[in-house]
């Protein structure tokens, strides 16, 4: 159960295959050195397997507990939590101006990463405060923000997001949630929220809560929700905590994972209703959220990763210790497992997923670093698309490889992997909540189709395969006997993304419903895309470096890793694209199936 | 959260793609009639939905109970179980000399499948006992099934079957437990066995174990392992209970699901010896172990079945009434999510996946009823190697398919489904453990491999694919627009099949670690061809009954089923193929990934 970070993984990427080298030292970054890359991800490391990892299951039994409003985290959390937040956590690519540390996004990506893979039920919570400041940051007023950004930021309080009711989930455009003007610019909220991650707990004196609304006479649907502050406690202009605020926690649920993580059911004003601030405008608060969601949903896709790098490990090393069979060829006894070619196969199948959805989410942070520190305005523009793009893929494919890693794991355990003493059963659990929250995974391929594939009448999209080709052409022109196989097998699946996406364009044109229904398979097929690129590229650096005669033998684990995925994770992209183009009619026209 | 038990869906598959009108009122089933199955399989489903399904959440978060050597079962179980032995369910198959009903196994294939989606927890229990009854008639001697084979029938007692002990799981070579003979001709045991279902609780006042156990002087490995009855309580000559005998339960596991059904660790010889009865010859226990596997492997993928139709069920339920989002081209508010293309995708995806798993286990129930039945001997033999070759596939992929299902179902419900409360969440995590237990899907995809493909030198093999290209054959040439896509589709996955099948044939003469690392995808791919023939041959009788003027309305969706699933499940086929054939090398060659 013991859990190591992939430091030199993720400083092996960053270092060769993002642009962290160039960004480092200019601007905002001008104080940024590359060279702290290795040290800063070592020291998340230490922190998430010395201090998270060890309450990782105890939470999970323990679970958080709801008694009389009040929320009990399990034990060790909120010692744990004022470490982490101690320890400058919370704010490492937060603004500066409000005490944050304002570096790279592909620096914290990996740190989210081992935070997740350490205790998902635990980050979960941190990753929501995070996602709050971006919002905070870009829409709120100074004075609300002297009052509060700083102290979110340094951890001692924590923010949540509040958007779900019971009768608008995906849909926001249904909720009901009230909010009316007072006398002092100030509005008073009634309604309920449901799933509200750490809505309610006793890790920190305050909870600056940030809650959709609508005024009385907003225009329906989406364009008449507004954003509010409604904080636990109300704070003085000193600082000091005030008056409990006309919100309440009203239960928690009790779900299949993430336990020690408190869902929350929250009640706005049972009695004068609760006071809010307004962020940004009213009625544009959807547009507030939107400054927070590619960071949010990127954070959830690292949770992906994360739980998945932590059920690999877990599976591995079961596989080195348990004995079952003898291999063919050994002399000797029953063989270690991982001798035998099909758990073989599941081992290495869980590394490269891992790894193809780490090497996705990391490209999709340093497109958003570029976005912001880059001189040129152009290339920002560019990294923008980009990072849009791969924010749905980053959200999805990811979390769907967590979902597949941890059933491997469990597969990988044998009998052993379906009782809770494992641990291995906990990651499967944990791992399924991340495909759902922050936009349901098909919200995610919707959201790919319908926005991302047609930015600048598809120009963004071709870039990003050019993109890909060149790593094609960079494989098939280098010397390594892998390479062949691996260039073969992405061009395979590039041609197959860009004739499913000509597809989709046309659709989405004459036969909307069709292009929405193949919208699953194909972000799937763009995910594998994506993820056989960029372990080509993470393939081609460890060519580089072998022949600079750096003798890691993480080196060849690279090359080996990105022509397995080639090999026998890429060939799925043929029958992906015929689903998209063929299969799509049969959705639509087989309502006979689902009223029979 | 109710259940409607898919009767029709099955009767008219056993009727129109099985043998079992032409086997009914011959030979040992001389007084069954095919018009029986309707009213048996309707008894069966009320049964399931107003009995066992009510039972199956309180069954979840009660859990069974030990304290102090006993089992207590959830509130409900006994009487639920007593009900269902009174009812005759427990002897549809078993033999009519010890008072069976000698039926055929695809008439209580879908009983089986039913009880386990009503409550799969509920139905393990009597699934194992059933297998026993296998084992224990063919190889038992009459003195003992006097004193026990009735009573096990008729579900008076429960039987278990005890394989698994600390050290050997998939491995039965390692195993330790002890048997020594006595003087009198009976033998003492002396071991631990471990992940028992079913080793102890309070549904029968006795309960029979079936143990493989290793006598002093056996030869080493799986050839020195012999089966013994061992009963809780020494039955006297005139069947009244007698003594306890020396074996007890020393805890239950805790696991991921199936809560209510408890895992037993089993202590046997505490004090003199637990006493146990040979059941066959020393040393040959596995081979008695053999008489039940087929039944129990086809069993445990008909739980896979009944819960990927469950979650099925519930999520086509919940989607039918959860509104979210305006579909494209709705007027008016929020539409029923299955408007929403994707949300369609998931749904007929459900129903497809589970129908093709369903039609590949009653093709192999078929199989085993032609074994038994059929006349010619030749056909007996052709019909024994079919049911061969069926077995692995009807046991891996049809719980792949309930792993799958189930997490669908998850998808569909949103956040919904994470929460205990929803019932999909249970779905998802009892689906688990049948890709495990019974043989893990590994362990079947590598019999596949080793022991199917090849028999009669191939010969099994290309009788089967010959029956799938008749199956395209015809749909190709019937007049139907449906039927060309899905008859195109097919050829290419027995193309692919047949290619593959071939590539593994010469691999395991010349590098069979490289036929063994291919053996999960291969069994997928088969999983795909028997699944879309099959899906195929029951559009067939669809369009013929419409033909002939028969308006049921779940004619054409059996056509939309069929082509659904041709053009969203069965495109997988071509790059199954590569991976067999190609990824199997990089599986073999990638040690590098996991030493690294």
């Amino acid at each position: 159960m013991s859990y190591r970070a992939p430091v030199a993984e993720a400083v092996f990427f960053l270092e060769h295959c993002t642009s962290l080298k160039r960004l480092a030292g200019q601007g905002a970054l001008a104080e940024f050195s590359a060279d702290l890359v290795g040290s800063v991800l070592e020291q998340a490391g230490k922190f998430a397997g010395e201090v998270l990892a060890p309450l990782n299951r105890s939470g999970d039994q323990e679970g958080a507990h709801f008694a009389n409003g009040k929320v009990t985290m399990p034990k060790g959390y909120p010692e744990a939590y004022r470490a982490w937040a101690a320890a400058g956590w919370s704010a490492v690519t937060a603004p500066p101006e409000w005490g944050g540390q304002g570096l790279p996004v592909a620096l914290n990506a990996p740190c989210i990463e081992f935070w997740n893979s350490a205790n998902m039920a635990f980050a979960v919570g941190p990753l929501v405060s995070m996602a709050a400041i971006d919002a905070f940051h870009a829409h709120g007023s100074d004075e609300l923000k002297r009052l509060y950004l700083e102290k979110i930021i340094t951890g001692e309080w924590l923010a949540t997001m509040q958007l779900t009711e019971p009768q608008a989930g995906s849909d926001l455009a249904l909720l009901r949630t009230r909010a009316t003007r007072g006398p002092d610019g100030t509005y008073r909220l009634k309604g309920t929220k449901i799933f509200i991650t750490y809505g309610e707990h006793d890790l920190t004196s305050n909870i600056v809560h940030f809650v959709l609304a609508r005024l009385p006479d907003a225009p329906p649907g989406t364009k008449g929700i507004s954003l509010f502050l409604v904080p636990k406690f109300m704070v003085k202009p000193d600082g000091s905590l005030g008056a409990r605020n006309d919100l309440r926690c009203a239960s928690i649920e009790h779900k299949m994972g993430i336990h020690a993580s408190p869902t929350c059911v929250m009640n706005y004003g049972d009695n004068e209703g609760a006071t809010g601030f307004l962020i940004g405008e009213e009625n544009k608060g959807l547009a507030c959220m939107f400054a927070m969601m590619n960071n949010a949903r990127l954070a959830v896709g690292l949770q992906g990763v994360g739980i998945a790098e932590r059920a690999a490990q877990q599976a591995l090393n079961f596989a080195r210790e348990r004995r079952q069979g003898r291999a063919l060829g050994a002399t000797d006894g029953a063989s270690t497992i991982i001798a035998h070619p099909d758990v073989k196969r599941m081992l290495i199948t869980m590394r490269a997923l891992t790894n193809a959805a780490r090497a996705i989410c990391l490209k999709n942070a340093d497109a958003l670093d570029r976005t912001k520190h880059l001189e040129d305005e152009g290339e920002r523009w560019i990294a923008h698309e980009e990072a849009n793009l791969l924010t749905p893929v980053s959200k999805a494919f990811s979390t769907d490889v967590g979902i597949e890693v941890t059933s491997l794991c469990i597969q990988v355990h044998g009998g052993m992997g379906y009782i809770e003493e494992t641990g291995a059963a906990q990651l499967y659990r944990d791992a399924r909540i991340a495909a759902i929250y922050e936009g349901t995974n098909g919200i995610q391929a919707i959201d790919l189709v319908t926005r991302k594939i047609g930015q600048s009448s598809g120009k963004a999209l071709e870039r990003m395969l050019a993109g890909y080709r060149d790593t094609a052409h960079r494989l098939a022109t280098m010397k390594e006997p892998a390479f062949g196989p691996i260039s073969l097998r992405l061009k395979e699946a590039i041609d197959a993304l860009e004739r499913a996406s000509a597809h989709l364009a046309g659709k989405l044109a004459k036969a909307p419903n069709e292009a929405l229904a193949g919208a699953t398979p194909y972000l799937r097929l763009f995910g594998l895309a994506a993820g056989g690129a960029y372990l080509g590229e993470t393939a081609l650096a460890a060519k580089v470096a072998m022949i600079a005669g750096d003798a890691d033998p993480a080196h060849p684990a690279r090359i080996a890793t990105a022509r397995f995925f080639a090999e026998n994770i890429m060939p799925a992209s043929a029958g992906l694209e015929r689903v998209v183009v063929d299969g799509a009619g049969s959705v639509m026209h087989s309502d006979q199936v689902l009223s029979a």
